[in-house]
């Protein structure tokens, strides 16, 4: 079981006041806050053992490499990859994604070739794939959602035509917290020969995720949802995926030899890992990993799992909010309007005020918001460090708001 | 003039030891080591400050935002580009130089259109062409340096052809220190109507740069070499180049709208930013660019002219030791082997004991090493930390070296 209040005290940020009330942060699913160990960790590699990496003989470089490469092992343990060498290190899923479209599906896909994407995907699980519509005629074919927000996953695999060459799929909706069955989708489209890409940018911050058990060919991760410093980040691709990509970004450490005529890459991970890499970024992302390691990712979605039907029993009691989502085993995101009253922006600097950081908008998921029929949401998206008390703060908050604009 | 006590009681590394002596750090051409003000940005950036940017309406994303977007009018005085939104966020020059290569240069390439660059280029600045030439027939055309490692820039205008499109060049070669006339070949060039990509990863660092006077169309800073984070870097575009590009990387921010069927992009510098970015990284960026300009661009340029005057003496006087780049107005970066003796990584090994970090191999310039005729070199490169007595200490490390393989 999670020790919340120790969990609470590794955090330094939580101690702040906003707007003079003490912080109650909501907007984890935008990006997390950062343990000590985390923060430490990036202080000491830049104020001590700072260097280039894989580049040079000397002590500090040594030292350097040694910490970053080892974050792919920890990376490998934390998403159960069979191999170290199907983690390839990013800058975030938004660059994961994009390698994957530029590097396995452009030279790979024919105009009027499909993709097979959900409705409540991020705009990075869909701009890429709108990019290879707009440039080699490739069709996108959407996969509604329930009224509830959950998704059959046998709606996805009868998405799936002969012209299909992928599916796009969430992990974990970031506007629902809709939890997808990736595994059943991954069984049903390797059936049929097509290959999934798993956005887990949400998920494996909530939940123990398992590659060898959910079967993708690719998975992205976030670093700095995953409690890890911004621009931080990993894709597992699996090698048979590999095999088949051509290099993405083109720099150094990707190269075996270059010559004025000819080039020659390296092998994986590094063929796809160009220049020099986000060295401290990524060290505090191991940091970060091994913490909620340490705290047990089943303690985690455990805690969560409380906070959720906790959250859900206290908003249901709301009878003038309208909570977009209630899919069974969610995870701990909501998504709200105020019935007939302010815009979801109004409504979070009314929060904001109380101290409250929540979201406002479309949360970068517009064919989602389209399709449930509003411009803009309100989102109290929760972390490990989150409490029953900051439930309690946000209700009451939200029922100062309801009186406020009613 | 510079206050080099100062200067080095700002970078908390150089107090320590590496092999029980006191680090003597000359691999900066690498990445150079962080001020103090910088480590505390990050550090209070995820203590204090943190949320992502650009997407909430609550205070710490709001300070966020503000801090992560100064960032860029610091850039643009630094670099002294014209407009603000000249300036685009990236990890570093191998990010910037794909941006160019996969956003302007691919889509309007034909087969057989060329590519000028210099023998002198790092790969950052040679493996995107390389794409180009592997996947569409782009041909690239090398101009060679003189012995001494000086470009002369009439012979990069004069290989500027009827079917070339860009120039590709360094402004400071990382292995030689050569300066190169960059205004002299955009003058060439753009009378010719060929742009410019200027990889400034190198000179930004060590000389004042000013995209006006310059006039080139694309230029690359990296900010893990101008003392700031990992990760962290900008290009600079001109607006008329912008007009031409379409986006590259796909995903949150750089969109205006999502459907189903359409998307539209947002304006830049967005339209070239996907995704949650390196917020703190840039933080941590735009506080050591302040940081250089506190000291003054001309007063770090005159004490590595010292350095580089000091070191060229000093190291001239070992007449078994062979310095490739001997170019007037050079950087203080110095390649070298030993005459008959040890191999490039044996030296480097042997100077690490001595608490020197140096880097020897091909330093992502495998075609120039071709066009030296070396298979490795030891480089010492100098910043704005570095002493006189630092050279002593190579000086004196170098000679132990030649007694011990000799």
């Amino acid at each position: 079981m999670l020790d919340i209040e120790r969990v609470r005290a590794d955090f330094p940020i939580l101690d702040r006041t906003v707007n003079g009330k003490p912080l109650v942060y909501l907007d984890s699913g935008a990006s997390a806050q950062k343990p000590l160990a985390v923060i430490e960790a990036v202080t000491r590699a830049y104020a001590e053992e700072y260097s280039n990496v894989h580049r040079g003989l000397h002590y500090l470089s040594n030292l350097a490499t040694d910490k970053y490469e080892a974050v792919r092992g920890t990376l490998q343990r934390f998403l159960n990859a069979q191999h170290e060498d199907e983690i390839i290190f990013t800058t975030g899923t938004t660059q994961a994604i994009n390698l994957v479209a530029y590097g396995w599906a452009m030279p790979r896909f024919e105009p009027g070739d499909e993709i097979v994407l959900s409705i409540m995907e991020h705009h990075a699980n869909i701009v890429p794939w709108h990019f290879m519509r707009e440039r080699q005629g490739v069709v996108l074919r959407w996969v509604d959602c329930a009224p509830d927000g959950s998704l059959d996953p046998q709606s996805v695999i009868d998405a799936i035509g002969p012209r299909t060459k992928l599916v796009a799929i969430t992990h974990m909706s970031n506007v629902l917290g809709t939890v997808v069955d990736v595994a059943a989708i991954c069984k049903g489209a390797h059936d049929k020969g097509v290959p999934v890409m798993v956005d887990g940018s949400q998920a494996a911050v909530h939940m123990p995720v398992d590659m060898q058990a959910l079967g993708c060919d690719f998975y992205a991760v976030t670093g700095h949802k995953l409690y890890g410093p911004s621009a931080s980040g990993a894709v597992y691709i699996s090698r048979a995926r590999q095999a088949e990509m051509r290099p993405f970004l083109g720099g150094g450490d990707m190269i075996r030899e270059v010559t004025r005529d000819t080039v020659t890459y390296n092998d994986p991970p590094h063929k796809f890992e160009a220049g020099t890499p986000g060295i401290v970024q990524q060290i505090g992302l191991g940091v970060a990993i091994d913490y909620m390691m340490a705290q047990g990712m089943g303690a985690i979605a455990a805690h969560e799992a409380d906070l959720r039907d906790y959250a859900q029993s206290r908003l249901a009691g709301l009878n003038w909010l309208n909570i977009q989502g209630t899919a069974l085993g969610k995870g701990a995101i909501f998504s709200f309007t105020l019935e007939g009253a302010a815009h979801a922006h109004d409504i979070s600097t009314v929060l904001d005020k109380k101290g409250i950081a929540v979201r406002a908008g479309q949360h970068c998921a517009a064919p989602l918001m389209d399709h449930l029929g509003v411009t803009a949401t309100c989102r109290a998206s929760f972390a490990m460090y989150n409490t029953r008390d900051d439930v309690d703060k946000l209700v009451e908050a939200l029922e100062f708001c309801h009186e406020l604009f009613a």
